[in-house]
């Protein structure tokens, strides 16, 4: 099914971002292949654990956490090549991003949650993944105080959850939500946009 | 219902004390919001894993996050204001951990848990928001290192379980939990008490 | 039951870990006693979370939770007479480790779960107390950088489930398993065994 396709792909590109971290973390092997592993799959477990689902579907089949082993394994042996691609890295890890919120709100619908939980629990599949990476590698997520990263991932959500209000079918939440998330997120990146900070901080 | 008010009055002083670290730390509007926002609903988030409650109450309700939306967006609007009421904030914050730690002891007995599941479930849902922050924040979480804040705590959650034990009425446990919690913090501020340090510490 | 001694074993032996670091850090009293216990229990709460029990048995019983306390008061009293014993407390991690690998895995599999959640839950168990321990502190987890340790938990989580799945006795593949992690832990400390790190890092 091409939705699986598309979750594997980005399980892999959230997993391939994670083991680059390692790698200039300058982690062993196994070190690189954990923090890719977890962000590729950390975002479906968290997902799963807010859900109910026992035990999480990256833990208890082989797909995903195969597809993140083989992202974080190819990462390591070619990552001087990595810097090259950094730009298709972007774009893919937008794509990832937009996706995970679309399949993420409607797993949720699917399991019985309200409006609300499917736009949250969507974004927090989207964005958990890179949170746990930044915390395992001590930093403060990215996503906290650099450009619009989970602002897109909470429209794809929504989308997909206006789309289920509107009784359309779940394919066209997905690919809307999908596209309008991952659009967002590269215009944002293009045009460098940034949300506001506060002003006339008093020194600490 | 009043314990709700109590309830939102709780999320909305975790959310500000979340938000102004986010100020702080430069984060933009949205992080300001996400560090907010989570440290308000935090504790009851992972009160709820604990418990088997899916999906959690704040990600599946409205009232909870728009609380602490609204705390949070305050915070970012007005933060240089907050410098003069700090000593109300750690006033308020004292009464938030209390109401958390009686109420989460509750919810915990209500769920079915045991006296010790209440006492601990209820202490964790006090004190998992702050942590949530300072881990996100990327700093030693403040209840590990600086004055009494988990004690009270469980002495709320615990003093909840005994008047369930001696069979008293739901809101006498509550109303002297939360009490008991508050008071023993704010005690512990004003006299500036500290649990002891282990002494003769080898250079590392 | 001999099992259920050494869990207790395992738990007053991560509790101890973290303890010392806490006590290293300068936490208080409590705040050490909140790092050992976490570190002690924390491997149990979260496989327990991942299984769907709830609550978790660590918050929910007395034995583990008494063990982890007694074992951090312990160290916060005599933690100068730690030192010498440092290759004894390695010695017991590693059987802690081995230990908790099997005895995650045995019930993952006892919960209804495949033999990948067996493998992949028992090999969390082993390793989260730390993870735990080192993210509250504020350190990037030891076992992403430093010589062999997840790799040994998951030896020992997969003989449990290579044991289940050739239908020998449940103690046959705890008993294997905890001697092989723990063995296999042992020999790479002795050898100073490390994985491989990528090579020809670029400049950050």
């Amino acid at each position: 099914m091409l939705l699986d396709l598309l979750g594997y792909i980005g399980i892999a590109v959230f997993a391939a971002s994670g083991a680059l971290v390692g790698v200039h973390r300058r982690l062993d092997l196994f070190g690189v292949c954990v923090v890719g592993i977890t962000t590729g799959i950390g975002g479906g477990i968290i997902r799963d654990l807010l859900l109910g689902i026992h035990p999480p579907t990256s833990l208890d089949t082989w797909p995903n956490i195969t597809v993140g082993f083989f992202a974080s394994l190819a990462v390591f042996g070619a990552h001087r090549q990595m810097g090259k691609v950094r730009r298709g890295v972007l774009v893919l890890d937008a794509f990832g991003m937009g996706l995970f919120a679309s399949t993420g709100a409607t797993i949720a619908l699917a399991s019985g949650g309200s409006a609300l939980s499917g736009a949250l629990i969507g974004t927090t599949t989207a964005v958990a993944g890179g949170v746990i990476r930044d915390v395992l590698v001590n930093e403060v997520p990215l996503l906290l105080h650099r450009d619009l990263y989970a602002l897109p991932a909470l429209l794809g959500a929504s989308t997909v959850v206006f789309a289920d209000v509107l009784a359309l079918p779940e394919n066209v939440g997905l690919v809307v939500g999908t596209v309008l998330a991952t659009g967002l997120r590269l215009l944002a990146l293009w045009r460098k946009w940034n949300l506001p900070l506060a002003r006339n901080l008093p020194v600490l």
